[in-house]
């Protein structure tokens, strides 16, 4: 039995979600107040942080080594490709996205106007808002130089990078903050993602308190 | 030709030096003053960040993705096992390094003594000295914890985990904040990575304004 501790709007354990559910391998998922951590789960976890996945005896942390690790052992469907430098461009956009578009846009949207208010820490800085709505014009207008020349992020296949950037924009459009007129290319890369039935579980969550725009699991946006 | 975009007390750059020089590859060094990017280094780099590696009219960035890039492309000597569960463990390791350690401590104490005053951002702020003083004694414990369990970071063989780790180490004790004296085990390990050839380039580095304490270059510290 693999069991995910996870947060629902946290894009790291939505990497994992997709890539779970792309393998089509089945998965508990338990809701985790990270921000609360308990002593059986800092024990479980010495970062104290999610998602944490349960499975053979073993807990896993950290995302990306997280599904490098299932696409390993599971290789059906493959979310790396062989080729060395296209496995180099999936780690190269995996990174871009988990590290400099969560630290310039995810942590300045998602986190002042959700995590905040769910973990008790006041009121969203309207600064890093600003800052947050003005770096997301700059990251969908580099997606949509990228996959003008390509149909994926990485490539010509769909890889972890593709899954990982939707991990990241599936978490500002629970909320309104993705601007899809912005570029029909990168609208079009979405619609496509969002239509898997790997990306179901996803457009099922609801965090209380946070209802869910119409359009978030619309497929036909 | 191979040409590596860097600053001297990086970890991320120095980990890829470290991949580098294991794997024989001749660089050419090119210091980078990233803090005042000029539009040719934003040409080379959107991220805006060091390290760039340039080979073969190819540009890469992110270190991780640098270096297993280079691993899978001049496989010897390995810094990945073909193990999927000792190549998770690298990879945890890495992350565990490049994320929390330098959340916690890289950024709590090299950013702040020397990265502030070169890029002239004022003084270091005390509160987060005194933070990462504190978070590194718990980073060394879990090391040394790992250590009493296996022979290197990740197993029983060298890896990348612990290029990542000493990359990270070696900048703190540029700055004299590692306590060496905390924990033999973890000393022991860093005696061993520090006297290999490839370490070599990274003891001799020079930041001006920072002369490195004695012990730095020292191999028997």
């Amino acid at each position: 039995m693999i069991r995910l501790y996870h947060f629902p709007l946290s894009p790291f354990c939505r990497k994992v979600r997709l890539t779970l559910a792309e393998k089509k391998l089945e998965v508990e998922l338990v809701e985790e107040r990270y921000w609360e951590p308990s002593p059986d789960f800092l024990r479980r976890n010495p970062a104290g942080k999610v998602p944490i996945l349960k499975m053979e005896q073993k807990t896993l942390s950290e995302s990306q080594a997280i599904c490098e690790y299932l696409d390993e052992t599971f290789p059906t469907p493959a979310l790396m490709p062989r080729d060395p430098e296209v496995r180099y461009e999936v780690r190269r956009i995996c990174s871009w996205f988990d590290d400099k578009f969560h630290a310039e846009v995810t942590s300045k949207l998602l986190y002042e106007r959700v995590n905040k208010k769910v973990m008790k820490l006041g009121y969203p800085d309207s600064k890093n808002v600003k800052f947050g709505a003005g770096r997301i014009k700059f990251h969908l207008d580099y997606m949509a130089w990228i996959l003008d020349q390509r149909r994926w992020l990485a490539g010509d296949i769909m890889t972890l990078a593709d899954f990982t950037a939707a991990a990241h924009l599936s978490c500002l459009d629970y909320i309104s903050d993705v601007d899809w007129n912005r570029s029909a290319t990168v609208k079009d890369w979405y619609a496509k993602i969002k239509s898997r039935p790997s990306f179901r579980t996803l457009l099922a969550d609801q965090v209380p308190g946070f209802p869910p725009p119409a359009h978030y699991a619309d497929l036909d946006f």
